[in-house]
């Protein structure tokens, strides 16, 4: 039988971003009609290591078959528990200019176990407004709101002077965790963990990709 | 002195992602002023690992000083050079909506070496916007606003039945790589890498850490 698995503490975010990759390739895998692959598949078709796979997934008691692999659908079960993608996950996203509203109606942000049920911002010419399935709140209502909606992952998507002071309330109205979207560094609380995300990452990987331009010409070392 | 880099083809987009997370973490500390660093301490302030530290930076030829670690600023330089961010990046965006009129704006796409330089859209009632610094333009006119722009990247937030047109557009238009925003699959030709951005992972990443909810009470296996 597996071992009990690690708690949240002992996974570094590296593993973390790694078991979602996995996660993503496999479903797409699933979608594909693939039922068993094994990890040296798994790793060329992703551009993965395979010996990386097999470590990380036995790290939480997921051990493929020699020679057969792992069980696509199964492995896709297990890496939902284990990150804890079999139960309901509300959303409220705070700041409903045009990036909260995007979020707001984002297919990834409504699919599986996520859903947005509500949005608020201090624009009174925003509140009222349909967007997705709700109407948009007032941020002065937001401790109603979030207990009203049920939401326990809070969105930030407001200037990033807003930021702090943002997550701040969306701690006080209890919500559980934050994802924030503003450029700025925000001081969370320990109860209530916090993910930056910045987007430029993706820029900048792709940018190693480009093949030389005209004018990359004279950089030769 | 350093060995010759690995070519891009070499390197995996595990190892990518990493340099990429190496950068912002040097850029945090020398924005708070730290000349030196150790593997150890980066590792530590950022959840890393410092033998996967120092592993990744020797693969390309940049060594820290054994007992006195990296110097903060000229690493901050050679990675740059490594990611080829030490030359201007172009950006354009396909699809003006509520994500794109975001991403046209946002902090990251418009700072050091990426700049969003236009955006199109087909949707004639936004032809003509100002956001950002530039003029909506007609999709139709798609290849004239490249060649005029010196775009060199295309950013898809178009819906995800328009996205495999649009990149196809851009790829004739003579761009050089292409970030998808849309939710879906798109067929990339070798000569235009394409990167697919899914915010969701970030979602599913906070989703692991939140504190149990009185809900979970039961699910201790």
């Amino acid at each position: 039988m597996p071992a009990k698995p690690p708690s949240a503490t002992d996974v570094s975010p590296l593993t973390l971003n790694r078991l979602c990759l996995y996660l993503r390739s496999l479903r797409r895998l699933e979608a594909d009609g693939v039922s068993r692959i094994s990890s040296q598949d798994l790793a060329r078709r992703f551009n993965l290591s395979a010996a990386q796979i097999r470590k990380d997934l036995a790290q939480f008691g997921a051990f493929g078959i020699r020679g057969a692999g792992y069980d696509v659908s199964p492995l896709i079960e297990r890496l939902d528990s284990i990150l804890r993608l079999d139960r309901r996950h509300p959303v409220i996203v705070v700041g409903m200019g045009n990036l909260g509203s995007a979020l707001a109606c984002y297919l990834g942000f409504n699919h599986g176990s996520f859903e947005v049920v509500a949005g608020v911002d201090n624009d009174p010419g925003r509140v009222g407004r349909e967007v997705g399935g709700f109407r948009i709140e007032h941020t002065d209502h937001l401790a109603r709101v979030v207990r009203d909606s049920g939401a326990e992952i809070g969105v930030l998507a407001v200037p990033a002077k807003a930021a702090q002071q943002n997550y701040d309330l969306l701690v006080e109205a209890g919500i559980r965790g934050v994802l924030n979207f503003a450029p700025t560094r925000v001081q969370p609380v320990p109860e209530v963990p916090l993910k930056d995300v910045d987007l430029r990452i993706h820029l900048e990987e792709l940018a190693y990709f480009l093949p030389p331009s005209d004018t990359d010409a004279g950089d030769a070392s």
